[in-house]
């Protein structure tokens, strides 16, 4: 039987690092990831934590130049619409940002679960069966905290069509879309979201975020 | 300005270990955790990333013995609603698996989701409103990862009824359960999840999970 590891305070100090400097990258350098790279980002993944150990995350590498033009026409057409719903200096804000980097990303990355997997027969999903996506989500941040130790950043990308993803890449139309990202080495290191730069949202302290019962 | 951190390959190789040795953990021991212990762990958790910066996790602490003995109650009624849909063989493994920790761990923690936050003026969740649950997903996962770098073990329990455990704590009726928590020193150290070892499901490689368009 291996050994447990021992982790030590540089270790937990780094961790923490690794926290606060993770970012959602929306700024990418056009230089490409190393295949082995993205393999091992996902053999990472595939450790996360599931519901009865169902694993129900299934990866999708987009490379087809037809298929990408198609996502970013997607995410377009849901931004206009989202930026319809603001007004005034709000909306000028929002149209400011830049809230993907998919035309520059060299790696696009779509995630999604499969709800009706067999795998772990139900275990904890008769009452939660939302157990299913946040187990797809773990799976997300574990990649995306691997990612970042390798000075690599990832931006998930939610403003879209769901169900147009699930067409515009052919896969099976009972998958359900958690996440798209996109994957590069990131033009800038930050240890302040974008978002908070911009001013667009501050950030809260956990006291207003905490009860006790 | 700060300067970035530098992740460099022990560091990398410690995260894979943490990824690795990270478990579903339903065996504590009693022994208490120290309360800045926990309040580190939550100030890490809220560095989670969150769709347009809403923070929208709520983190509920659970120490009176009546609320803990309600959601033990809860937790057996749909563990044993769960049961019945098993036959045989099956049955009488699944009976056999500690699915909660309840009892034994020191830690309660309930993490909820406000769906009516303003905070971040729902940015990237037009479409995708499952962003505000999956926001809280990663400071979940966020959460874990620390704690295990502490020795502390985590254990998500999601066989309970998440509209119960919402009036069982008194916390809005508006908010959404995400998870409920074990948290403590755990029993023992395992690189193999106890589901696996038990023969309830085998770990899947990533080649099964992975599709290129």
């Amino acid at each position: 039987m291996p050994l447990a590891p021992q982790f030590d305070n540089h270790f937990r100090a780094t961790l923490a690092d690794l926290f606060l400097w993770r970012r959602d990258v929306r700024h990418f350098r056009p230089d490409p990831l190393p295949l082995p790279v993205i393999q091992e980002l996902l053999e990472l993944a595939n450790m996360a934590p599931s519901v009865g150990l169902s694993q129900p995350w299934r990866w999708v590498t987009v490379d087809v130049p037809d298929r990408r033009a198609a996502i970013v026409a997607n995410f377009k057409e849901a931004n206009d619409r989202a930026l319809a719903e603001f007004d005034g200096a709000r909306a000028a804000l929002y149209a400011r940002l830049k809230l993907a980097g998919l035309v520059e990303a060299p790696v696009h990355l779509a995630v999604f679960v499969d709800p009706k997997t067999q795998v772990g027969s139900g275990l904890g999903c008769a009452t939660m069966p939302e157990m299913l996506p946040y187990s797809a989500v773990c799976a997300v941040h574990t990649l995306w905290l691997a990612a970042r130790a390798r000075g690599i950043g990832l931006g998930w990308v939610s403003i879209l069509d769901p169900q147009q993803v699930i067409q515009e890449l052919g896969v099976p139309h009972d998958w359900r879309l958690v996440a798209y990202l996109c994957l590069g080495y990131a033009e800038d290191e930050q240890d302040q979201p974008e978002l908070e730069r911009e001013g667009w949202a501050a950030r809260q302290s956990l006291d207003n975020l905490l009860l006790h019962r």
